[in-house]
């Protein structure tokens, strides 16, 4: 039997593995983010704090997670890594639909000499972790996607120290078939678009590779790529068409409504800056990834008092609210605009698992016949049937898939243990501008910010369609 | 990432890759029948004719299975393969219970120079194979444990080309959770003793490895080896205790029957010639290892006219008969004898599953309580429960589990095809001493032989206790 030495020797350095090895293991968006920060100086300088914040109260992560590691983890990205000349050239090579250059040669040499900010870490005292990103917002906007898979993997590696060799092999068995049977589940539904967003959450490094390479292979068209950008090229290597996927994040609303708040957006007001985020990205990148993320301080309100040029936007990523209600409420809105929805892309990205992927497909990509509703739909053969359902999309549907994808290790541990118990776990823009950032959205429990920070901002946007509703990731 | 080059280069050689890399991965019990055949001259030198025979005439293997690739691999191990040094000192190393010599170093010598007999390949008109292996019994008999697991494995092989990469993983997955179920429900079972016998119809080599060490893993000093002896050796570099286990066949009885008939065995008259293996037997391997094997000609002529001396056996292993049956049959044969039962060995090994292997061992390694039957018993935790069962052995009992052990695949094909159902192929002496050889076994179903012989047989042991069972495996 032939020996891997070179496994050998990484699986005895176990502890000494590096979970981030190179600053391209991190979302395209983010990216696309930087750039315009990078951009538009007034936003490149400001001061942020990042912090990571787990509202899974119930789990303990400080207890779980080894601190002087996560520290050692967390100084190997800041101290160690540099983009690389080859990440450089990919870069370059990013193109919108073959056309122009995605990315300015400015930028890329801004990254190549780009420094993170450091991070403070501690223990607090309701035994989670105290982990704070403070800089400006170039220096800070990355660590969200380093720290966030660091954290998720030492506590991943403290679960699998709970099993033998063989119960290891049993457990990755399990969490195999567990992935084959959700992807059989939509492999053949007609239409289905279905991206992997699920780095911050991720099992593993690994574990993701092996998850987007499985739903390349067996969902093949219907499966569009991947929002982390190394993923991304590695598995274009093997999938012609695999596209690193992104579009824009709650830091950029939350940032500038701080600033404005803080006289440093020129006359535009708290209540006209996330239109304002809308304008610069814009202005940057033209007519593509033009996908807006409106739940920041509500999307019923966002969508109210929206200036009519968002109406020519491509689509709408949905988060925080009843999916089902705010696809409608979407719909309805372009129609008020006079815009035909069928041209419109409608982003699903929040809390998905196979179930709800399958009646969002129902509902939006289809007309479901009468006498049936979206409970009716739990696998692709469902979609098959014309007396159920007809492929006539009411909008373009896509899914970016996240924890449930990447981190559905629950009920693989072959003895039972929960260590794998998903979790709600952020890392969110706490201040920016010398004030306390403040994120809203359509659930309550998901508010973020100082409570009187959270109250003026209601005032500003109101709570039109806020509801509460449970988290689980 | 590593590459691992030999890996990668032994996957471009699949075609190529021996199945049987080495002689001693064999059944322990075929050395042992060897060093019989070879220490008495008479059996040394005996003509016999081994044939390849699949009773599941459903499944046309010669339509599945490459003749010309089953030829090269037949070739293989007569032309090229030969007893290694490293090996040969590893059985002179095999002692009784750690007292004599097992081998005699004349066999190891014989053994050094030995030559396989040569074999007939062809494809039969119904679709199966025809091979069979005529020669001196001493250079014929150890072809039947290396021709059924390369039929076995070059099926598998056939069946693995039905999947890609992907579905690849998740059959292996499966098949992975499928044992450590089958290995969860037995763990624990107070006083169980079990063994592999699986090497004949093993999926693959790799997989009983993989199965044996998973064995040891999970079942701890239940599991007690391996009938096969390059794995026992594997194995016992992991697992300190473990054994080669293995005690002797059907051909003993059936060759030394068609001697007797032919005149070649003085005058042991051919209802004799059972007893007459078991005198050469003992005056072989003395008061070790003394196991018979009774059922060649119907188990319960066997005992009814078993010298007095076979009840000093330590004992005895059932064959197709109701396994229930026959282990209260032997448990009265000892009574009527004047042994003590507990001193006894009962150990099954004819087409085993966890379930029967749980209700074998509530029948007869303790007592059930009134009001329960063996079909209660159905995992561990019921052998636990005192209202329900007492750990007090009637007899020693020990599982040989086989097919359903090393080749439980069928269920774990990702797209449902029934490619590794498994299938009842044995490789039997069907000529000896110039006659035809036969079997009556138990089962009506599972006697061989050509009709006048078996009529002839019958007439000189009666057909007392036989039945029509149907046979699996």
């Amino acid at each position: 039997m032939s020996i891997d030495f070179a496994k050998r020797a990484d699986d005895h350095n176990y502890n000494a593995d590096y979970i981030i090895r190179t600053l391209d293991d991190n979302d395209y968006y983010k990216l696309l983010m930087l750039q315009l920060i990078w951009k538009y100086t007034h936003l490149r300088d400001v001061p942020v704090t990042f912090s990571v914040i787990n509202r899974t109260v119930s789990v303990r992560l400080a207890e779980i997670v080894d601190i002087v590691e996560l520290d050692r983890q967390l100084a190997h990205v800041e101290q160690s890594l540099r983009w690389e000349d080859e990440t450089i050239d990919a870069l370059r090579g990013q193109a919108f639909h073959g056309t122009h250059a995605m990315f300015e040669p400015a930028f890329l040499n801004f990254l190549k000499s780009m420094r993170l900010c450091s991070y403070k870490l501690g223990k607090g005292a309701d035994g989670q972790l105290d982990l704070t990103f403070t800089g400006t917002w170039a220096e800070a906007t990355m660590w969200e996607l380093y720290g966030l898979p660091i954290i998720g993997e030492l506590r991943t590696r403290e679960g699998l120290k709970t099993m033998d060799e063989q119960e290891l092999d049993i457990f990755f068995a399990r969490a195999k078939i567990k992935l084959w049977d959700m992807l059989q589940r939509l492999k053949g539904i007609p239409g289905l678009k279905l991206a992997d967003f699920g780095t911050r959450r991720r099992f593993s490094h690994l574990w993701q590779r092996y998850v987007v390479e499985m739903c390349g292979s067996v969902l093949g068209e219907a499966f569009t790529g991947t929002s982390n950008f190394y993923m991304a090229r590695q598995l274009r290597k093997r999938f012609r068409n695999m596209e690193a996927i992104g579009t824009n994040a709650h830091e950029l609303p939350m940032v500038l409504h701080a600033m404005s708040r803080a006289g440093l957006l020129g006359d535009i007001a708290p209540k006209d800056s996330p239109y304002e985020v809308l304008r610069l990205w814009q202005e940057m990148y033209g007519g593509a990834l033009r996908v807006f993320l409106p739940d920041t301080f509500g999307t019923t309100n966002f969508l109210r008092n929206a200036p009519d040029w968002v109406a020519e936007w491509t689509g709408m990523r949905e988060d925080s609210k009843d999916p089902h209600e705010a696809g409608e409420e979407y719909i309805a809105w372009l129609k008020s605009k006079g815009k035909d929805p069928t041209t419109k892309l409608l982003l699903f990205s929040d809390g998905l698992d196979v179930d709800t992927i399958i009646k969002l497909h129902a509902q939006f990509a289809g007309v479901i016949q009468p006498g049936y509703s979206v409970d009716d739909f739990t696998c692709a053969a469902d979609f098959l049937d014309a007396e159920k359902w007809l492929h006539q999309p009411r909008i373009r549907v896509a899914f970016g898939w996240g924890t449930m994808l990447t981190n559905a290790m629950h009920g693989c541990h072959p003895r039972g243990l929960d260590c794998f118990k998903p979790i709600s776990l952020v890392c969110k823009v706490t201040h920016a501008a010398g004030l306390g950032a403040v994120k809203l959205s359509n659930n309550y429990t998901k508010a973020t910010g100082a409570p009187a920070d959270i109250d003026k901002a209601r005032k500003t946007f109101g709570s039109e369609g806020m509801a509460n509703i449970p988290v689980t990731v």
